[in-house]
């Protein structure tokens, strides 16, 4: 039987349970599963099997692709699609019942009625008003022009619901956040009967003032932490082990890895494992980063390679040998943690996660 | 017909260019392919046939697992797989004739000699001494006791070259290169009829007398730089265009994207473009990468979000429209490019290129 170099390890019951937790937490509100991006890296099509069984009928992907990559599966379920329409689109999202643009300026706003016109009836989109991202959705001077003629533009348009999206939930007490709610609430007022969408995983912990009729979690189903100013809620999803490929000892004066960028100042034993950023292992973890063997740390020495990255297990008092796993993310370094060394986000972490991995994932017996 | 949101185009006649490039530079060698990590994520298919095509028979992956993937497509190939025998892997390893491993250490030879002496014959591998990475090979020690007992430790392995690689080949005169190369010529003379390969893409460039019998390029072959200190020899191969999905103008005082990271000092006019981290646009680019718009530079406004980039356009004087493609990778800006302004390296960026891009091959129709 073939050992995999490295094991991805995806808890799709900690899925469940997560699910279930901000739905209880949104009770008020529709919880939907936002499965962008291959479901942040962790695979879509289970993850998605993994919400719906769970309860979740309403997901948010990126990409038309995405939602034609899902739809089909379930026939109770809505995907709308964030990234809105491009140009050419309208005709495949109205081939498909459970797949929804967002409308995310004016132009999408017309394309769609436009092609709602030609087919003679009313087509179903969300409406996207910017409230301070300045991204994506109307801005202020596309909201004025939509008010002053509402009926008008959105004339064949059935508006599911109107939706904004918080720049700053995630950090406590950022002044934005309060700004952005008010303004969401000034817009909802102009849209009565229209349900409404603003939170995403950290809106939800910010107050329940801000669920409204469906609240968008992300990162917090996938286990990151939501509120990183306190302890995370959430529980862990992905665990990654990698297997020792090597372990040596080298002299105080040699060197590690490509431009010898770590010198050894005494004699250190090394373990070098399978794994390196074209894994989604970041580079910059290059002599920064730490392994985990049996809870204890491992600094990483010199730059992470393409496929192998040589950490010091010098310290160690019973050492691994070649053929033993490391901990790359789990009990002791959690994606969080992982993406703080690299000075960026769990997210990216997730979603960089490569094609080589093994995957297994955890799951209920009676799906 | 679907707009892709982002094309991803990989010139397969470049890549061959480059591979005869080389071939050339190297007419004493065999110019081998290393096609590891999908081949730094352009896609291990289309570039093993494109190489074939230019005659290369020699191919270097990381892990048997990618070796299966190419394994019975060309006849007369060689695949040598560098990160070496897993325990467990040898019998898969035997059952393919045109899959060798790299032994990376006296327990890779002793599994393999075992695993040899069981099917009574003469087994073949890459025995792979290290010269100073310390990160696989035979280190020091090791050597020695392969030395002190050579003719009984290399029984029944058909040891098809001897390879060791450098750690600076691409800084110019890095000490560490001819000290590797030295000790390296000092290896090879008590293995006087075993072909020899030490030279990667950086290698082939520094001297011809490091080209012994087998080259290795990687990075050079996909156009990436082989001669950091100097003008880049190679054809560019990949080329990376992103679609615009929202055009606005924001005022001064307003922010733009998570964390409110950007906040405009006067009106400004942005382009919210159709990719993100999860596309491998490192999100290090935050408010410090550029996009190109006909070979104007637009700075990164604001945190890289997963799956949208916003860029100022304020500057340009004719200005592109929601549906226009803008440059990531291409004549104004290359993959090295990219990488300088992330802090990291070319292959760091390839390797990373996601799975959402439309990817185009330019290839020969004879195929």
């Amino acid at each position: 039987m073939l050992r995999f170099p490295s094991i991805l390890h995806i808890d799709l019951k900690a899925l469940q349970s997560n699910y279930k937790m901000l739905s209880t937490r949104a009770a008020m509100s529709e919880t939907c599963g936002v499965v962008k991006a291959d479901a942040y890296g962790l695979g879509a099509d289970q993850v998605v099997r993994a919400l719906y069984h769970a309860g979740c009928r309403t997901f948010f992907v990126a990409h038309l692709e995405e939602a034609l990559q899902i739809d089909g599966q379930y026939p109770d379920i809505k995907i709308y699609v964030l990234n809105g329409l491009l140009t050419g689109e309208a005709e495949e999202f109205a081939a498909h019942e459970t797949i929804f643009p967002v409308l995310n300026n004016l132009q999408d706003v017309s394309v769609w009625q436009n092609f709602a016109a030609r087919q003679q009836k009313k087509l179903p989109a969300a409406l996207h008003i910017d409230t301070g991202m300045n991204r994506l959705g109307l801005g202020t001077r596309e909201y004025e022009t939509l008010l002053s003629e509402k009926e008008q533009i959105l004339q064949g348009i059935d508006i599911k619901f109107i939706m904004s999206h918080f720049s700053s939930a995630d950090e406590k007490n950022h002044p934005e956040t309060p700004r952005q709610a008010a303004r969401f609430a000034e817009i909802m007022s102009h849209f009565p009967r229209v349900p409404a969408s603003l939170s995403n995983s950290a809106g939800i912990f910010v107050s329940p003032d801000y669920h409204y009729d469906l609240v968008r979690p992300g990162m917090a189903l996938y286990g990151l932490n939501p509120t990183p100013h306190t302890d995370n809620p959430m529980q862990p999803v992905v665990s990654l082990q990698t297997r020792i490929l090597n372990i040596q000892t080298i002299k105080a004066g040699e060197s590690v890895g490509y431009g010898a960028a770590y010198r050894a100042e005494k004699e250190e034993t090394l373990a070098t494992v399978n794994l390196g950023y074209a894994d989604g292992f970041l580079r910059c973890l290059s002599n920064k980063g730490h392994l985990y063997w049996q809870g204890q740390a491992c600094p990483i020495r010199g730059r992470v390679s393409m496929d192998l990255v040589t950490v010091s297990i010098d310290h160690l008092g019973e050492k691994p040998q070649a053929g033993d796993m490391m901990e790359v993310i789990g009990l002791s370094q959690s994606a969080d943690d992982l993406a703080a060394a690299a000075g960026t986000i769990g997210y990216e972490i997730l979603t960089s996660l490569g094609n080589r991995y093994r995957r297994e994932y955890v799951q209920e017996d009676c799906w």
